[in-house]
């Protein structure tokens, strides 16, 4: 900080120590928030462009609503970085995303300024709108505010709560930040649509400059100036004879504005807060501004990890000696497979970079779909190419892809489509947190009928998984995997149909069985050499396929073994362990099953191998359990 | 059929007939399907309204498109009558939704013309946006055309689908079929913008005429016709400075169109069918068409029962002696609880009707809220509204209700909220078959952390856990029943609020152990019954929570029963009986659980006694597994 500006933000501990600052402060509050940001992120890494695009509204929000009496909905809260610091937690910024420090998302759990959960997209429009008619039906005069991008505007969930906040009295603000980007690029129609709506703008300008100087004529009190203002948006629609979508669904519409304009903001938002019904404010923003290097590459940037705060060169720690991510095996797998099978086609809910599809997509744009943040969509849109003879491989962070359940079940597997359903994520992700671990996919899929369900132990196992499921009729295909690197430094292997519903053995011993699935299995493997020296005798199968689930391994354990130990990386009730009780029940194998897996409780953030540790899923605790029931 | 008339139909066996028949002879056969339609269905119960409307368009499509060949994908299934008429069908149409019958909705399963499984809303665009996609890498000169209707268009998925059709090369044809209906009424803004697009109709009705004309005057060739209608179509958004959120989006729009003008729908489409680029065109249909008394009430004629096709009179097995349904009692007990607590709201996708809620609504419509078929923003706009204080019954059909998977994780497990899920038409539905079925909430549900599941055998059952619910600090709430009638006369009991977490004994007996959860309890009740007579003693519970489950019960058992059986009307796998086998395993009681429930198939429509016995699931069935391990 420069020695003659006033470090402002060091007194802000809350919104009410904002509100006290004159509005031409703000601008300055705006560019410490930013530096501060940068500095933080810059060693501690976690989510960073979006926060920097929202900084000016965030301050404006803050300026000129009553938080947290009036409600500050973010939508998908990785922009939430600078309302975090506003809002008393710029001391513990430094924590954000570590092992019980900040959350990585709003969570109201941790704050009273956070309203709602949102680590998810397209949520805001939805929740804030329930939240505006409990103040309604409570009669408060509480203000509520959605702030939405324009990437998460492509989410089905999005158009469903507009659609509805226009036919409810309600008295909601949907800030539209429109940044051209989600976390790669927007996608779909709407985003072009609301770049047209610019051609209004002229308009818009020369309206706020008017009122401006009116109100410093003293012409316009508060109450005149909503009564003009509604006056003029009902003339713009006259003049222009140009109705948008969304006063169209009688959803009063403003903007598009510079959304750097804090000053600019802060009128608006004055201007238009007591205004009934429901409200658009269309703001442009740039993702990731005031850092350059973010400025011309957000995807990069959206979450850059370590970085040097001063040039913006990003600290890196690739070793060449350590495996590649599995993402990155699945995307180069992919490529592989698609030049050898015209049918294969991918596609992807915005996570092209995220799940390495754009290693494809680089070669075959015209094979390649990234469908906007629309889970529901990828999958239905998958179903319906598969009808017609291709096969797609469809990536979707397994968290995601609990917004595609029904789309999975209605239209990939009662049509037994040939569907390859690839779940990224899959397990705890690490500093994402509860929001984004990948826990549920195998319980809530198991009981669905026609599915296949796999997880592959390591980078070969992928490989083989997705030359398995792109053999001719094949049905709907579940590979999972987890985030993060592999385990193997040559991964590229000849690759080769696996058996569907067959596991394999990979330790012999006497003493007792144990049956994992995924990853784990090498936690398993260091278990069992651990118990070996212990002179415990551990048979280890690495299952693979959880569903068809391989009975003969089943069988055999439930003839030579009294003592079962199962290993997953989802939630425990209804997984793998249940598999095996409810086939050793069905089958009169009096054996006890001593199930591993996620406990019945959402997992926080940190890094994973803190995670599972916590929840009993590391080396050591696999040994103990062997240990406790070998009989040893 | 008039004596002067010939019976058209009767040699139409399939499209290709169709095509046979001069343009002129259209109407005839429309009228013709039409009364078919009535005739058959006023003594075959089914869904019956939207058939109607869409009979031109049906015959129409048909006529013009090369199916199937080309691909036409209903959205909905239920308006897909005079598509199985047409194509094949006719004289199996009396065994329209019953036991080994015609399926309820269009399924590849049974005709080649069906594309798509299509019981649940909004799917259409998707799929057939796929199968667009597939025509063009394969380089098929294949037309898809999505049929999807104005209430459909609320789903999220449905915009999803539009949003990426506008960015991808394809030559999709989408017709909206607009008839200010979903099952209740259509809801939200999109559908007030849609009448809206009317005021530029002026235009279009003056564009056909005028082609017409040059038409037949010999001006113009197909081609010249595609070019001048693309040159129309820019020429309107120049001329009317007006352009729609579809022409923003880059889908030409065509329309609005009378839809039961059949030779203008047939020019139309013959029109259009060449043009390049996603379309839309716009008809509107009026539901129930033809049948005077649909025509006046589309919701009750949505699926109208038997009745009388001259007089339209219904024919209502009324029987004031037997037990109200479950929904009503639902709908009757929520206004009970709402009017002694203000903070309660009621929430339904597009249901009001079919969850009874609409007795609620009529005495507090600010309190109760249709949001259109947007299940998702259901849930999330609940979580919203109890974030405020609110205490929000949202009501959903289990199988819609895979929809919200992901926004029952998200925004209400989570976060803890107090929302009431009422999964209405849980277990076997009947008639609507396999996507209709409420079979993957509990195991979907199980899993997830916070939640509490339920299901009530009887209606007082149904009240105590609605009182039970709304009591404050409950946290997510699931109460699960089923389609149809209850079992008790006198449904009104004085509620109570019942121990989260712990079931009841309802029959004492020492060789066997019976734990059931829902109204299949009635089922085991008369079970029991037949195996006390046998001299066999049978300990029975209700459980009444699936999660948290009553461990009491189950160390009872698990000490005293070498034997036990679970009955459960959801998918088995993952379910109670996995449950009961998790606290067996973990406690060391080594004990035979023998579930029984739904099994892993998808299981198709028919009466539910019938369907229930297919799956052994009915009194005889449990009676003979009672029997087989009660060791007597």
């Amino acid at each position: 900080m420069k020695k003659d500006v006033v470090d402002l933000i060091k007194d802000i501990n809350s919104p009410a120590d904002l509100r006290k600052l004159p509005l031409d402060a703000l601008p300055e509050v705006c560019n410490q928030i930013r530096q501060y940001i940068i500095q933080q992120l810059s060693c501690n890494p976690g989510h960073f462009a979006s926060s920097l695009g929202v900084v000016e509204l965030t301050v404006a929000l803050h300026y000129v609503y009553d938080t947290p009496y009036d409600r500050i909905v973010w939508d998908v809260g990785h922009q939430a970085g600078g309302h975090k610091i506003l809002t008393g937690r710029k001391d513990r910024f430094s924590t954000y995303r570590r092992l019980h420090g900040l959350m990585p998302f709003p969570s109201p759990e941790e704050s009273e300024y956070d309203t709602f959960t949102s680590g998810h997209a397209s949520t805001s429009i939805s929740a804030a709108l329930g939240m505006a008619v409990a103040a309604n039906l409570h009669n408060e005069d509480r203000k509520v505010v959605a702030v939405i991008g324009d990437g998460s505007m492509s989410g089905g969930l999005a158009y469903e709560g507009l659609n509805n906040a226009s036919t409810m009295p309600n008295n909601l603000l949907i800030i539209l930040n429109d940044n051209n980007m989600s976390i790669d690029r927007s996608v779909g129609g709407m985003t072009d649509y609301l770049h047209q709506l610019h051609t209004s703008s002229w308009y818009n300008s020369l309206r706020y400059s008017m009122s401006q100087k009116l109100l410093k004529l003293g012409w316009l009190n508060e109450e005149r100036k909503r009564k003009i203002l509604r006056f003029n948006n009902s003339l713009k629609s006259l003049l222009t004879n140009q109705k948008n979508v969304f006063e169209g669904m009688d959803i009063r519409y403003f903007g598009p504005l510079d959304g750097h304009d804090v000053i600019s903001l802060v009128h608006t938002l004055q201007s238009i807060k007591g205004m009934t019904g429901p409200k658009m404010l269309h703001i442009h923003t740039i993702k990731g501004k005031g850092f350059p290097a973010a400025e011309k590459n957000a995807t990069i940037w959206h979450a850059p990890g370590k970085f040097n705060p001063e040039t913006g060169e990003r600290l890196e720690s690739t070793n060449e000696d350590e495996p590649l991510r599995y993402q990155d095996v699945f995307g180069e797998t992919l490529l592989e497979l698609a030049e050898a099978n015209p049918n294969i086609v991918g596609v992807t809910p915005a996570m092209p970079t995220g799940c390495s599809m754009n290693i494809m997509m680089k070669k075959y744009p015209e094979r390649t779909f990234d469908v906007g943040i629309a889970e529901g969509h990828a999958v239905t849109f998958s179903a319906g190419m598969a009808k017609d003879g291709l096969i797609p491989f469809c990536n979707i962070y397994s968290a995601f892809a609990q917004r595609s359940f029904d789309n999975i079940i209605h239209d990939v597997a009662i049509g037994k489509l040939n569907v390859v359903l690839c779940f990224d994520r899959a397990g705890l992700v690490g500093e994402d947190g509860a929001t984004h671990h990948g826990a549920f996919d195998m319980t809530s899929l198991r009981a669905v009928p026609n599915m296949i369900i796999s997880s592959p132990m390591d980078e070969h196992e992928l490989r083989n998984l997705m030359y398995t499921a792109q053999q001719p009729n094949m049905g709907p295909f579940v590979i999972r995997y987890p985030r993060g690197k592999g385990v193997l430094k040559d991964w590229r292997c000849p690759m080769q149909a696996l058996p569907v519903g067959k596991g394999r053995l990979l330790q012999t011993g006497d003493d007792i069985a144990v049956l994992s699935i995924g990853p784990l299995g090498n936690e398993v493997e260091q278990a069992v050499s651990i118990a070996k020296e212990k002179g415990i005798g551990v048979q280890h199968y690495d299952m693979r396929f959880l569903k068809p689930i391989d009975e003969d391994i089943l069988r055999y354990v439930g003839e030579h073994y009294s003592n079962v130990i199962t290993v997953e990386d989802g939630a425990l009730k209804g997984g793998l362990a249940s598999a095996v009780m409810e086939f050793m029940s069905e089958n009169g194998y009096s054996m006890r099953v001593h199930g591993m897996g996620l406990p019945d409780e959402f997992i926080e953030h940190g890094k994973p191998a803190e995670l599972y540790q916590i929840v009993g899923l590391d080396v050591n605790s696999i040994a103990t359990k062997i240990e406790a029931f070998s009989g040893k």
